[in-house]
């Protein structure tokens, strides 16, 4: 199992990327990289070569780069080197830190698609809390697609399914329709033919709508929705943790030594919720549909959530969660939902 | 100036209402009040009834009736009275706690819509925070429609503009369109659409996109989107607050002595944040595009939440918002974006 790396990607890049590859090479000594960048950089964080090849290269894609004309343009940016090295069999995965949409564009422009998914979703896991909480939900599509019709929804239940099942060892996964009330007769226009779709398809488990504000609940282990709403409620939720967090850091300084005293013996307390809340411990998001993992960590990954998205692609591969996808796509055309 | 009180409607109701009305009585003392509801349990919370009228009805609509068959046939329940009065001109405004789904009912279907406006929109005032913050922003439509066309959202725009300056004394709101990515050129079909509307229409203030994630920056004075994206993001930060509130609380429990100590330290810290955090200080949810201001206060409001909304009223009845956008709609037919 071979993984190609863009060591370039990432505000930490190429320190975090390199020391997270380390990191996960001693869990996994099967594992092999191949880290595309800058060789005298890369070298410095390589503490141990064994199965690690290392593909120089200058260029690499900025994050302010324009999607799909810097991968048309750069070709020798690490991520379009690691994309064609994914695209050309030379290895199993691409795992990158760098431009989302560039990553998107490469994962559907040089590591193409599972034949009859036709728009692939952007998927992650994201936590959840309470009494009926499993290990999180995986939600998809967060954003990959601007506009989906129901096909690609019901397609996203499906990737869902087989993520949870393989990735996540989940049985019989739940599926929940991201709506805007529970019951079966509210939604959208779009919303309400998937609901019908979703009734109607094989081989998921589906359990009906949900709302956006019970997705921490745990009831569920898949979310899907269309890529505009997963995007806006994805940005909501970190938009709304982040000015808890700092109103709270804001109230802290501003209620004086006792305050301050308080935060001090709580600190502990912080700490761990921040832990909790933290979902890059889940890995990375995924783009999923491609013939290939190509997996997504943050811009400001630091080395253990680099670690923990190559662990998340190790069992991807492991797994051969995307061998079954093309399978069950490709190889029955009566299940095809796309490209009809 | 006369309110029309669905004194019934809300989990605290009737005392929560009356006890708000008594108290929005001591500020504005030219307001009349007609109170919809069981004549005895009201008259209990009545401590000054000057310029109060109980109108006595046994029946009212419960949270979970469905919507628009409980207004067609619960016709002496105390919110559809009140509708009625609103209707007739008998009141000027009307005030509930209730069904949220019954009274967007309610107003469509009794009080009626401005002219030209095909699909009134949900609005509340959210807080903002960080530098360049105002005092909160205009979301609409928070959810009254599960599908909205391009022209309907350009109409939120004109009905926030109004709301934000004559409510808000904003002189000149900027209005931001929801979308997922700040660039123009991002977008869904819809938001694409809107984006080029709103670029041309007269009389607002349009300053582009704005992402999920910045909506509490106070960048903007206005939010627009549709419907069902605006519920979904007004869900997810709900669901986002209400789980970091219940895992902060969960951590400082199980940290122990230390822990509680720091909690106890903190208590004010954490009600300043409550307080800051909490926009029904700003008012109801107003239906937003009828001929008579209809304004919705959360189920669980008490009675500072409910003097909060009638002053929020009166102040919409003092500055004619609504005839001001009656004017703008009906008067000018090259302005008008619905029913061409």
């Amino acid at each position: 199992m071979k993984i190609a790396v863009d060591a370039m990607g990432g505000d930490y890049a190429p320190q975090a990327i390199v020391e997270g590859v380390m990191l996960a090479k001693q869990d996994f000594p099967e594992l092999e990289f191949v880290l595309y960048g800058k060789e005298a950089e890369i070298k410095k964080y390589v503490t141990d070569d064994k199965n690690i090849t290392i593909v120089h290269t200058d260029e690499k894609i900025e994050s302010d780069d324009e999607p799909v004309r810097s991968i048309r343009r750069k070709k020798q940016a690490s991520m379009v080197l690691a994309a064609h090295a994914v695209k050309n069999g030379e290895a199993d995965a691409l795992f990158s830190a760098g431009n989302t949409g560039a990553l998107l564009a490469a994962g559907l422009l040089v590591v193409g698609r599972i034949k009859k998914i036709e728009r692939p979703g952007l998927m992650s896991t994201l936590p959840t809390f309470g009494p009926d909480s499993t290990n999180g939900f995986d939600f998809i599509d967060m954003g990959a697609n601007a506009d989906n019709k129901p096909e690609h929804i019901v397609t996203y239940a499906v990737l869902g399914t087989y993520y949870a099942k393989n990735v996540r060892k989940i049985s019989n996964p739940k599926v929940g329709l991201l709506n805007n009330g529970e019951e079966a007769s509210k939604g959208s226009e779009l919303t309400k033919e998937v609901y019908e779709r979703l009734s109607e398809e094989q081989g998921i488990n589906f359990v009906g709508n949900i709302e956006a504000r019970n997705l921490f609940d745990g009831k569920v282990d898949v979310v899907v929705t269309d890529g505009f709403t997963g995007n806006a409620v994805l940005k909501s939720i970190e938009g709304t943790a982040g000015i808890l967090m700092s109103q709270l850091k804001e109230s802290i300084l501003a209620s004086g030594v006792k305050g301050k005293m308080g935060a001090l013996l709580l600190k502990d307390s912080l700490k761990g919720l921040k832990s909790k809340m933290d979902y890059s411990n889940h890995g990375g998001a995924v783009l999923f549909g491609l013939r290939a993992p190509v997996v997504k960590t943050h811009g400001s990954a630091d080395k253990t959530a680099v670690h923990a998205t190559i662990r998340q692609i190790h069992t991807m591969l492991e797994t051969n969660v995307v061998q079954e996808l093309t399978t069950y796509f490709e190889a029955d055309a009566t299940k095809a939902n796309d490209e009809k």
